[in-house]
């Protein structure tokens, strides 16, 4: 996975979140005129300094969760903050902090592979190809419709992550805001907005559609790349040869062999990402109003396929931006048979490239598909 | 499952979806020009007839898809059955028919299981009981309030559901509609609106986000009713004793029991939905023009999510909708350790139903956003 | 799958495991003087009566389990059927007797599976291919390797299942067989003697362990058959065509066409056992003494993993039963580089056949160690 | 998860496997007399220094796995190391290595909870309490026998786990060994010697049941401790209070709150061992002779279900090591219905204690199930 992603997932991300939201907290708080200015600026000087993440995390870990030892440390300065909020509060703020963030280095991975697979479907709009329906050739296509569709594949899985998004969190103890009195809903709100996250009508602390939603988008994203990496790993076998991946997958003992490391590595980020969903979609039912063991294994389930996503759009978008496509052979292996059907149907192609039916409108559908 | 259910997920109901594919197909490609009406008609007739289920799929199992064998019946008496198309876009067009009409069945479910949640949500947004975080009592809240989390995460799952839909599916051999010549995206277009499907940009034999979009979406509903029911079963123990399910599970030797069958069989089926969801997600990465296995894989996999999905919010409505709340027993068995965090924030409630913060704004919240 | 899998996990199996379980309960009781000899003998003769299975799975979704309606029935000729027991012992021991019968189906396919690996091992000892990592072609191997290597998959695999086995289930209401006073150890002995089941030490209500090693080593078995499953299809691929499946998959429109169906839907079935499996895995954690929900959730995801699994090792085996090998075209798609290698290792092989190594004595091993 | 599991699993962890592996090819292939002993001893002293395992994992990523380039810097003063081996090699037997170790972990954790499960049997062997099916009270149990039941869980899983292995992996390229000539076997024998590894008939590149086998066994261990922790979640609820975990898990805001923070969090670990598990079994079919992705995949998965999986039980043995058991409170929660069976039965029971039936015998057969 890219370091930058890696890095928006990482523990540091995480705790940068959770300072972020106990800093919008105290802000709100103040405006919302429930502590004073000068406590809150308090708790805003403590959210600005930095603290020991492997500290924190491995004391988090004994009392259950990361913000309790965090919310002892600002407090060493800063005694409101945290008022009237819960460590879920925080910890839920940070995952749509965290989310919002990894999320937009993912959508820029996939923007980038979508661009590689419309400019081959563009360039290759007329090389011809055999097409293949269980795994042997069938009648023929171009390469150009090949690459639309995975495009319409990533352009859909693009669009429908687009609108996955965690809202911000506060509720207190039990969800009722008790702790702010009359001011809950204002402070809710203007923390929200201050964020720059959306507010929810309730807490969410245990009704986990947002989560499972984003987990299982990030899934679908990562298997439509997985989808052009098989597609790619098996045009670029031994015996196939139509295209060669760019990346440097020389063998150290076989100097002739170009191995498919960048389709490799994105189907293995694929399977990483589709585990971490299924962990996320198995942790939705939670009790009451805060959960014994589903929320906590959310945490590192839900980085874990932000980081394969993008890693996984990553391989190929780098894959896909330096194929090599072998047009001469994708011609030369169409096999004899390829035309079989046609005479069938009453047509007599002079060649494949003349038994395309629709293709050259379908790549157009695809492209402004894409474009609109 | 409820019976409705099953049979719309039947091997029947999808030999119904097959024999409409076939017939819109003709039908399109008679108003194309592409085949006589003369023809068409005979296709229309052989579709109206009866087929033997068992047999087609005992056939379809041999040659490795049930369209292969339903086609030789029908072209018995007309010999422009399935012209052009492929087997795949059969199958793809009745997965989407069915899906359809189940998944009407599951958006019924749920919106009775929505109107259950509200209702409750009203008529307790007064009826104080005890948070419970981690299992422990919390702070206070009301029973109304947990009714709207509830109600919460039905809507969105319900919404997230709704955006759901399978396309028509039409491409031939190698999705290129080469067959039909340059009728092809006129036949594509007719075929879907006569049966009222979407039309996709292009084939989607193996590019599967929809398919997957579908099942995901499907396993988040089934987790927003797992959790109602989680609840339902925890609030229903006899130690806390807040809740009794309605339905008659008794237990023969213990007469007192009153077993929470309805949660029980919700949950059940949520974890079936669940599982389904994943063997979907799984077989996303689908090789060249037609799979070989994942593809196969999705039609047992999708009944199953459909049937179980629509099984739990069944059981969930029904549940709700008779479910028996002890309001006096929600406020007995609240902890007087539930107000000790009042002090801290400067309140001294009399009482539980004075801790409550902005409860009755966020049922109002709730219930507007339901009502929206 | 094939129809004796599909019988051996259907509901009518069911219902005779559950039939057999209370027949069994009832005969121990009697030699232990629990019962009189005339009231099992009415226990025995009303189990040898048949039921409406429709009738009481529609009734047992009711209710929660299928054991209550059926007991009723019983009870109408025989008021001490089901003394003691609760419906878990019942539908427990139900579920072991079905697995037993159904996975002697999945030992019978592996073992004709792993016949078919061996002799194809032992026939193609010295017909040389290349090998392919990453899909690239490497070194040279023979098929009698490849062979040898899947044999030994299928051999683990069906070792490791040939060991899982559900014991028998008797525990009474919460698992101390209280209701049958002094006599209980000896009824739960003589009742698992009687059904040839293992006793286990304390009931197994929530204790799932031996629920999740059966669902997890047929998930496992069918990963093995999946993986030749793989190869075949790559191997069969038009551009490669070194094998091709015996299996009547031609294409209608396209006669050319041989598709390897028998791999595609053992691929297929791969993938529903898996997803049955992690269902079971899923439900392992179940509450107190009977679990609301994860036990539910096992009945149909194990009768899948059994019927899945089987089916998988049904289809791979006839489909290497009459696997057509091509022996000349494994020999001249090897490409020149395959022997780039040798040289740097101080070898000089004048064609493949002088690059492979141990290949032979590995087989050796392989079929020593499917022999033993 | 406790650091030293952490560790155990980390890059440098592997590394160390890495260097491992390579040293003792070295060493037998001096023996072998493939190599020098002068070759050896230099290939030895490189894998002796130590390496940034940053650097390697960074560049390791670049080509597709970590071997390259750690090969590479050994042979920077060792031309000899990895001679004949493939980085598969390598890099398998490193994860034979990782998981060796991590595993006695894993094992000494599940030991030392048995240890606390088969104490709380035998102490509590006449704490009596209420037995509960889906959730209700049903007939009395014992604490001891709800202990003895978790305790048999955890032995299976134990034992099952402890014949989880993997063997050594030499095969070279493509599995042949061939670049070792004649000496290919011996040197595979002398290699698994020295590691302490068991030597496998044939190279399992790609047929991974090994792997498959651990990584289910792990899920089923981490599910074992995930009925414990469900269980001590229930009991210690407020409403029932029948125990109280040990951990520091108080609330920041609420003093009186004693959270189950370590049966959440082993609940946590279990969910996540679980996903990753999960992976590994879709990793299972792998291509040909080397895998591109599924192999891959396995790497961060196998290290998560390992640390995941010893997390669990580590959480779950310090809280039963210190779990408060309050008797008394067992006693008064038991409902007046809890007998209402009896009299069914012919009982007429003074107490709870009068119906236990063959409570006391069953946790002996536990116990010595335990001891055996």
């Amino acid at each position: 996975m890219p370091a930058p992603l890696r890095a928006a997932v990482s523990d540091a991300a995480w705790l940068r979140g959770m300072l972020e939201a106990e800093r919008a907290l105290a802000v709100a708080e103040a405006k919302a005129g429930l502590i004073s200015q000068q406590e809150a600026d308090a708790v805003v000087e403590a959210c600005g300094r930095s603290y020991d993440v492997e500290a924190l995390a491995e004391e988090g870990r004994r009392v259950g969760n990361p913000v309790e030892p965090l919310v002892r440390a600002l407090r060493a300065t800063a005694d409101r903050a945290h008022w009237g909020a819960t460590s879920q509060d925080i910890l839920d703020t940070a995952m749509a902090l965290v989310a919002r963030e990894a999320k937009q280095l993912v959508d820029a991975e996939l923007d980038g592979l979508a661009a590689a697979c419309a400019r081959l479907a563009e360039e290759h709009r007329h090389t011809v190809m055999a097409g293949r329906t269980l795994l042997q050739q069938a009648t023929p296509i171009t390469f150009g419709l090949k690459a639309a569709g995975w495009l319409t594949g990533i352009v859909q899985a693009r669009d429908v992550l687009a609108t996955a998004e965690l809202p911000a969190q506060l509720g207190g103890a039990s969800g009722t805001l008790a702790a702010m009195g009359e001011r809950g809903l204002d402070v809710g709100k203007l923390y929200a907005e201050d964020l720059g996250l959306s507010e929810p009508a309730v807490p969410w602390h245990t009704m986990r559609v947002p989560v499972t939603v984003l987990g299982a988008r990030l899934a679908i994203a990562a298997g439509a790349v997985d989808k052009i990496a098989l597609d790619v790993q098996l045009l670029a076998q031994t015996e196939v040869a139509e295209v060669r991946e760019p990346a440097d997958g020389s063998s150290s003992t076989m100097p002739h062999k170009r191995n498919p490391v960048g389709s490799s590595l994105a189907r293995a980020c694929a399977l990483t990402a589709r585990g971490a969903a299924g962990t996320l979609l198995a942790a939705q039912a939670q009790e009451h109003e805060r959960a014994g063991g589903a929320w906590q294994a959310e945490w590192g389930a839900l980085s874990e396929a932000l980081a394969a996503t993008g890693g996984a759009a990553a391989w190929m978008r780098e894959t896909l931006e330096g194929l090599e496509v072998d047009a001469e052979r994708m011609r030369t292996n169409i096999s004899p048979d390829a035309l079989s059907e046609a005479a069938r149907f009453g047509f007599e192609p002079a060649g494949p490239q003349d038994y395309l039916g629709s293709t050259d409108a379908l790549i157009d559908r695809a492209l402004a598909e894409y474009r609109r």
